[in-house]
């Protein structure tokens, strides 16, 4: 395979998220040989930082994130600096210099991927300057990557997306939830349709719920004053949980390309059943963490975090029953929770089975467990399937065993982190996992009617559950309702081999 | 549940089934507390052992079976001797003697239990000696149990019930077939009828073939006289392999009952298409071995066993394509194979699932795995799913990932040996895992049309098959011809956690 070349400009290039994330991860691409010389870097900040000093502050960051780096010089020498005002024409023309010099330098064939790694009220006067001081007017590809959240509600976000598109076509826009780039969320696709035992059991005739939970430990931490006015409906589930609804509720697309998937999962996102008004209540639950204990130790609650108002109304919890009218779904709830502060960390997808007819093993003191299907997404990665089978002895009784898959056990190296495959993707111009204006908008729009309601009424409990609980009682309550229960995450540890 | 109380009037006492399997299967069964003391054994043989050498040797049995062993002093004490002429109507008055003695003395209600572990040629006298000397007429049940083989053909097997019958009912035969006391073959049901998963897929529409593989090592030891008349074909297809065909085969029961598992098990061997003439040839392939090497040592092959005729033609490895013309199976070939002297000792049972539609992740050079069930009967114990899942990294390449179960990782103790299980069975009185009349008499009359066509062509290839091997060649033709081929057992070990 080729491999790709390109200019890369990050703007925020000092930020938190270049070093943790960014620069680690062209480190891992370089190293592997991912890519190869025809590579370069222009890193863009406020701050008057040196080319010598932004070089040392890459290899740092990778050396913090990787321990020991082998050819660190080498590749720290593919960085450059310019400090700019972003509302400044001047700064980009100076850019654009460099920009034209490292071409020739490098031989990037004038391709250009634009990196914005900052807040988004700036993207769009970025991108009116990278077009008005002659930025993309480049003779090879350009491409603009966004991070979440791209905007805060479906108007915010049809604002953004036209400025953008002025300058950027939809295919050269790459918007980054990162969650696509996760190994097991990708693997969704693969394990529904490369296995002959799934596809014809996917469907409400045999699955009677499913469980997305994305559970943190943290708190909001510095993200306060972002977080305040955010919180985790459109944090996590605008973007992050119905991202996978759409991947795990998609037909099986015509083939596996960028279109034909996307095109897929906004027909998921078109059949979700709105909840509006009233229903808002009986279909979704809000959650703010209280102080409590975490491994044993006291933490703040919410309203007593730096940078939150001490009478904060925003959600850190949100559990919600989404339904997907379609053909293959009608009747099978998906049940999404998803928290700050709960008692463990855990991304985890439950697929449960319906109930076999129960005159054979079923017994009234010993009810036989359902079939389940785990994909564990985060921290640990794999599959498991729950499933009966008679206990060892004399007697026919059945217990539940678990089969397992350890995605670690594949083979030595790490599984590549989430960056550093979008990024690659990004340079190759595949856009399968990024995510597409239409998705966009139209998980805002579902959001947005459940913003509406709960903006409009205090929610007077807040808060409602204990820092290192799974989030409030109301959130068992809405399956209790159903009949079904949260499947436990901490049971659901899969064994490495 | 109340304990079962019975005498045990084993003949063949001195013999090598008593001492390996039914002295400490019954110390077990003691130990574990599921026999109380209301128990007696009455050991029944030609030679003329005192009651004092037999306790000593039901005592070694055990201690070398188990390696230590408490309480078989109290143990030994419930065993009593008598020697025997099966001919003579003398012996049978002074067994009833001894019996009606001990019926008082450890209060058994006149519960008789009559197991014949001895040649089949004595079955007819016996039991007839029974009836006509008294010991049957007891007021407490009276059960015989049998070792397989049950008769040589369907005329000898019907001959045999025939003269059994005189004595006792059909529901008072328990007819062994120590296959049905293993633990992963009662696991089949289980499997299958407790878990939502399969069921639905367990049929024509999802399933492409099965493959049941029982492989020794060993040859013909010490039973060269016995199985240069019998075969592989009667020593394991018609019995072992024909039970877990119907196991695996059998439509859900009304209930699990004995009588409902056996309806069901008998309408799959009625659906077997029978095999005759020349079609014996296109479904069937025999085999015998040469002299080989097993595990870097050169072994004699077949006709250079002890007691085996030098020219012999009889077979030591049998494959067959089996198809069961119902609604269910039309069109799945269910492949069998048996022998000795091949390369692994094992038994497996590889359920293929068809292949789903190729045009999402099939690629030339890197072909799909199916997804395979397998269920490891012994020497490991467990169940694995084959599945497809996503090879770490950057592409959405597919690698074939095993989510296993091993069996023993249930609980620390060992599973019950199958002799153990089909004992308790017996003395409580439930028939489940033995074989009913109508299924000996099915099976017979599937494989007679086999043996006759095989015992009137000589194979003139013979030995065509070296010892630690898979067997002939023309036994992977069988299944190349559809287009399929064996699932190397070794490539299946279930790994323990």
């Amino acid at each position: 395979m080729e491999k790709p070349t390109s200019l890369i400009i990050i703007f925020g290039a000092t930020g938190d998220l270049a070093k943790r994330k960014l620069f680690p991860s062209l480190f891992h691409l370089y190293r592997k040989g991912k890519i190869g010389n025809k590579f370069a870097v222009i890193g863009v900040a406020r701050r008057p930082w040196s080319q010598e000093q932004f070089q040392q502050h890459v290899q740092d960051s990778v050396l913090t994130s990787l321990g020991q780096a082998e050819d660190i010089e080498s590749f720290v020498q593919h960085f450059y600096y310019q400090s700019i005002d972003v509302t400044d024409s001047s700064s980009y023309v100076q850019l654009n210099e460099l920009a034209n010099k490292l071409d020739v330098q490098y031989d990037l064939n004038g391709n250009r991927i634009f990196y914005l790694a900052m807040a988004p009220e700036f993207f769009g006067t970025i991108t009116e300057h990278l077009k008005a001081d002659g930025l993309t007017a480049t003779n090879g590809f350009k491409r603009l990557v966004i991070e979440k959240p791209f905007g805060h509600d479906l108007e915010s976000a049809k604002q953004l997306n036209n400025q953008i598109r002025e300058v950027f076509s939809e295919d050269e826009i790459y918007r980054i939830d990162h969650y696509l780039g996760k190994e097991m969320v990708q693997n969704i696709e693969v394990i529904r349709f490369a296995n002959a035992l799934f596809e014809p059991l996917w469907n409400n005739r045999f699955i009677s719920n499913i469980q997305i939970t994305s559970s943190e430990v943290l708190g909001v931490e510095e993200r306060g004053r972002y977080y305040d006015k955010s919180g985790a409906l459109r944090d996590m589930v605008q973007n992050h949980m119905l991202q996978m609804v759409a991947l795990l509720a998609m037909e099986p697309p015509i083939r596996l390309t960028t279109d034909e998937i996307r095109s897929e999962k906004v027909k998921v996102l078109r059949a979700l059943r709105p909840i509006k008004g009233e229903d808002v209540h009986r279909y979704f639950v809000r959650g703010q963490y209280g102080p409590g204990a975490i491994r044993n130790e006291m933490v703040p609650g919410y309203r007593q975090e730096a940078n939150v108002d001490p009478e904060s109304n925003t959600e850190t919890f949100v559990a919600g029953k989404l339904m997907i009218d379609n053909f293959r779904w009608a009747g099978v709830p998906f049940y999404i929770r998803t928290g700050k502060r709960m008692s463990a960390k855990s991304t985890k997808i439950v697929i449960q089975f319906k109930d076999i007819p129960m005159n054979l093993y079923y017994k009234m003191d010993q009810p036989l467990s359902p079939n389940l299907l785990v994909i564990h997404i985060q921290p640990e990665e794999g599959i498991t399937l729950h499933l009966n089978a008679k206990k060892a002895g004399q007697n026919m009784e059945t217990t539940p065993v678990k089969l397992d898959f350890a995605n670690n056990s594949i083979d030595g190296m790490n599984t590549p982190e989430a960056y550093e495959k979008l990024l690659y993707d990004c340079m190759r111009g595949d856009a399968t996992n990024f995510t597409h204006w239409d998705e966009v908008a139209l998980s805002w729009s579902f959001v947005d009617e459940i913003s509406k309601v709960w903006e409009s009424t205090r929610e007077e409990k807040f808060p409602n559950y204990a820092a290192g609980t799974m989030g409030p009682k109301a959130a068992d309550e809405l399956l209790a309702k159903d009949g079904f229960h949260w499947w436990p995450v901490s049971d659901f540890e899969v064994q490495s081999k």
